[in-house]
């Protein structure tokens, strides 16, 4: 397969450690040359950058053994690709494949973290969307985890995201009602337009938190929480008694741990709350059941999801400045290449 | 029926609203006339009267709707009793019941919450203890919520005391380990030698929190919790990944809920816990279930219970003082009058 190459590969890095929320002018691109794959590996050409707030953690040296990441280093994270010139024997060149590849315009794989995708049963960025990991933890929190019932009510922090907006539909999906919570006008209107739910609470406005009370006067039986600290406080206010909370992130806290709120006990227990933590790769051998469930939906349209996307790799380090303040209306991704060649 | 009564009924009351640690001068006795049962209503003649943490919350006015209690107020209480004068059909003359009769020597009751017990099924002192609202907890946390399993390890804050030591006791009948944690040497070696855990630590000694890791190398997959605060965050760091935590109290929090300590999210997100808040209220409809199983336990030694009584309604105070600062061991008693006449 002949193709069209760049010169060299360009990357984004750190221009010094991270401190609290990111900055555009934390991240640089230089230019490397494109590396040669030995036998077994494989040369994949990045399509889509999908960037997520685990990523802050990443970088922070808040995931596993590794420290944080310092001036020069390279994020890592989620792509959709094509492999360009493969020496392994189970891709073939021309294939299209997720990788956790980086922030980077190619990189090499021996297989590890590689799996192909079929851009005839969902669009290609889908694959680090709704039908990745954001889809897959949507997934975890509703089916596995809440085992959510046709009639209840699920509220649903940042809806307007990735994982958001799909926990919202699965619900849907399962007959139950879905409340959101965002942080604007602009996002609460395509969470109810775009995406169905029953209502949004903008929790920027000077109605927050009485506006929870008044969207959920019966109260919530599931809440699925990115966030973390006050916003999990104000929303088991709201909680049924018995009710669900899945603690799947901690947006709030992301940028600075030590502004950590601690949950009260006391209400959890009033509450007889039933609290479970969600790590999404626990649930990689539920991917092909879920993927199954959901690529029709996507296809037909049933499910929605909204994406936020930004043309070219330089912009990798504003777009995650954007995403980590949470201006971000959807799906945060970067566009690196075509999807053909 | 003809009983020996004394002309008065005493009672104990605050000297003033509580503030922090209650001390043995917040309380007096006082003395009133005792009452006559109108129809329909019972006088009960008081024996045993159950100290418990609730109580504190309680006084405090933190339980539903009724504000603090003030100067010359009375703390509620339950109490293992005898009818001396009934004029209600349901209940004779010389009957024994558990009542929620507060800390005085005698009361009237219309029935409401007041329920017949058999001296000759169980000790008359465990209807307010291992066979009262602490065993109920006990059965609530191990069998309904945390369903624990032949095979596991079972942490348990508080072991020494009422709820905590039939936690353990449950668990190990069950076919898992228990593992205690107390205030002193003294405590532990009643847990160990005398309740039967495999191990019990002393979390005031200089090897605490390492002593928990020493003990549970492989880590617990529930821990009860009856003390929130720092205890609950030390013991989620061995808790093993999916492990249940049971939210059932919050000892270090009961006396100044300002000092609460806030749970860390993120620790409960990388252990995949579950936590379940616990009130026993909610397990009234279990209670002769529970009963069925535990009494004939307690008749034949099965389970063994620890009491820390005191003599004399007068020593009410001090005995809850006791309660409230971690010195009792056991469940704390008052013995008020004779089991028989």
């Amino acid at each position: 397969m002949t193709t069209k190459m760049h010169q060299n590969n360009n990357r984004v890095v750190l221009t010094a450690p991270l401190d609290g929320n990111p900055r555009p002018e934390d991240f640089k691109t230089i230019s490397e040359p494109i590396p040669e794959p030995g036998e077994g590996e494989m040369l994949i050409r990045h399509i889509y950058l999908s960037l997520d707030p685990y990523q802050r953690s990443m970088i922070a040296g808040r995931h596993g053994a590794a420290g944080p990441l310092g001036e020069g280093e390279m994020p890592g994270g989620e792509i959709v690709g094509q492999v360009v010139q493969s020496r392994h024997s189970d891709f073939t060149d021309g294939e299209y494949v997720r990788h956790f590849g980086g922030w980077q315009e190619y990189s090499l794989s021996d297989g590890t973290q590689t799996f192909a995708v079929d851009p005839e049963q969902a669009p290609l960025s889908t694959y680090v969307g709704v039908l990745g990991m954001p889809g897959l933890t949507a997934y975890a929190s509703m089916i596995e985890l809440a085992d959510v019932q046709a009639g209840q009510t699920v509220l649903v922090s940042a809806a307007h995201g990735p994982v958001g907006s799909m926990v919202g539909q699965i619900a849907m999906r399962k007959g139950a009602r879905a409340i959101g919570i965002a942080g604007s006008d602009e996002k609460c209107r395509l969470v109810v337009d775009e995406l169905g739910f029953s209502a949004c609470i903008n929790y920027k406005d000077g109605h927050y938190p009485g506006s929870l009370e008044d969207a959920l006067p019966d109260g919530a039986d599931i809440y699925h929480d990115n966030v973390g600290g006050d916003m999990l406080a104000e929303a088991l206010s709201v909680l049924k008694n018995y009710g669900t909370v899945i603690l799947c992130g901690l947006i709030s806290q992301y940028n600075d741990p030590s502004q950590a709120v601690g949950l009260s006990l006391a209400s959890v227990i009033l509450k007889r709350a039933v609290l479970k933590g969600l790590v999404v790769y626990d649930f990689e051998d539920r991917r092909q059941e879920f993927f199954d469930m959901m690529a029709p939906w996507i296809k037909d349209g049933t499910i929605k999801y909204l994406e936020d996307r930004v043309d070219g790799l330089e912009h990798a380090g504003s777009q995650f400045t954007r995403l980590m303040s949470g201006q971000n209306v959807g799906k945060a991704l970067v566009v690196i290449g075509h999807e053909s060649l």
